[in-house]
């Protein structure tokens, strides 16, 4: 069915089907791990149809086995490299890895700059690895719903382990980060003021801390502040945060991080069966999406009636303020 | 009145008075540029306390006035230095400033970890300047909302001038970029792909691009990438974006830059007054805070109907997905 699918049958003549047939084709692909399949969907994904919703819905009960990984820290530190060696290792356990990389991108074409990264090409012919580059699109969380459900259908294609790799700045690159089990927070030596600041405002979201580029100068230094930073903070599980030191570009230290992300897993296995932490996912991933579909659902009532346009204007003047006129809005539309 | 409430009555006795006269102070106090009080009403809008919104609505009325200009760039790229020197400019042309330094934060504790900055001290004694650091607070926008709200205090207190600083990664501070009127974007020559990279995700929203640190090696190479990747863009006002280079620390090229936003000013109101900006800024403004209370109404209304929790362990047990429960949800609230 694949085969013919993909090799005779024109792209053309399969959106003639019925919908229905479709749509239970490709889910049946991306069940069996058709990689066509499952880029389709996440393009479907990005730009958020209806038939992506169907079939995320469809994909659902066949998720909940994948181990979600967060690799996050400022520009330059060396995440990509990371992810790639991590995948290296989890390969070598005989485990299949989906790497999503969240690229920042311009709000206006909403393109991904970075795009597949060349770097991760070390993993493209290997059939136990799935790579995506995602964009952030439009407003209102889009890019942690989207990435959320990128995961769910790597999950459901069969993927035991995912890695989401994000640069740990904006609220919505943190926010991504609470969707993981494990979040390996990346710092490098020597690096200014600001970027440790940075740094810090993604320390609490840590299990694992990497220094990376560990054979730069000052390295010792900042697993010293990253230890400090860690005393004044309290963990809500009782897991006591580890840092590594690694060489992601020549392979060193990856073992021990990647058995480290291993022994945070069973904790939290013996914790609940990681129950507590699937919750958690869940609840973002729920208010996420409520608050995407509320904004849609109220914007679309608003265009009903006339749009935006006239209560700018009132503004504008200063007959009304921001406020006063979001409050009548939410009346109008009971709320 | 100002100087009895500031020194003689303890704190205690003001708030211990009816709820609109002390309003109608706080207001009064603001108008005539009380420090004390814009500080108090800025902490108020953190909180996103009812009496923060009341005075909010109050101030309306006298905003719109202020020039908002943006200066946004990846970590390292000098942009305190840059607003400071830009302030130190339009206080020779006689002009008040206000100064909005938005610092990513942690999502857990709230605070602002560069705090107020040390290397803005220079204009500390400078009645005619006024300097706040935000902290990123909650989730949902929050941060554009409350860096917006306090960009009005400042107009309200009669601020000629307002920038706006923040580091340009994540799409909630593309989005607070969204609201200013001349927004620069910041580069230095030399810094890594990645941030090259980043950099291009804020490209389309610079009406001026600043190379800082123009003295390092590579400063012309980094103009011209800019000059490329602005070819392939278009503005959709005819204005054409220019570059500068500048040296902050040394106050190099500051006064070309600063005519060059006064230039760009100039532009936008030969055009019609300012009236497209200051419509489109009231557009995102408006649009974010529909979000934030929309978001808000929803979580009370759900609270109300026992919360998330339920929803959440039938997703655990895969009963039904977060898009089914999500669209549920919403039937329920009548959306």
């Amino acid at each position: 069915m694949d085969a013919r699918f993909s090799s005779v049958v024109p792209f053309g003549a399969v959106w003639a089907q019925g919908n229905e047939r479709r749509e239970m084709d490709l889910i049946e692909r991306i069940l069996n791990g058709d990689l066509r399949a499952v880029g389709r969907l996440i393009t479907m994904v990005e730009n958020a149809t209806p038939e992506a919703v169907a079939a995320l819905k469809a994909l659902y009960p066949h998720t909940g086995h994948a181990y979600v990984i967060g690799v996050t820290g400022p520009p330059g530190s060396g995440k990509s490299t990371l992810a790639d060696r991590i995948t290296g290792e989890l390969r070598e356990l005989g485990k299949t890895v989906g790497i999503v990389a969240v690229d920042p991108t311009s709000p206006f074409t909403g393109g991904a700059i970075l795009g597949d990264r060349l770097r991760m090409q070390r993993h493209s012919l290997d059939e136990g690895v799935f790579i995506r580059s995602m964009a952030s699109r439009g407003h209102l969380g889009g890019l942690s719903r989207a990435t959320n459900d990128v995961v769910d259908v790597l999950d459901a294609m069969g993927k035991d382990y995912i890695l989401i790799e994000t640069v740990g700045v904006g609220q919505a690159e943190v926010d991504i980060m609470r969707t993981a089990h494990t979040t390996l927070v990346v710092a490098v030596p020597g690096l200014g003021d600001e970027i440790q600041a940075i740094k810090a405002g993604i320390m609490e979201i840590g299990d694992l801390f990497v220094v990376n580029k560990a054979d730069r100068e000052g390295a010792e230094r900042t697993v010293l502040e990253i230890e400090m930073m860690l005393e004044h903070g309290q963990s809500d599980d009782g897991w006591r945060p580890k840092i590594f030191k690694t060489v992601a570009s020549r392979g060193e230290g990856i073992e021990a991080l990647t058995h480290g992300v291993l022994e945070h897993r069973e904790f939290l296995f013996e914790e609940d069966g990681h129950g507590r932490k699937r919750r958690e996912r869940t609840r973002w991933v729920l208010r996420g999406l409520l608050e995407e579909r509320l904004a849609a659902r109220a914007m679309a009532c608003i265009s009903r009636r006339g749009g935006l346009d006239p209560l700018i204007e009132k503004i504008a003047a200063r007959e009304t303020d921001p406020y006063t006129a979001v409050e009548d809005v939410l009346r109008t539309l009971g709320l």
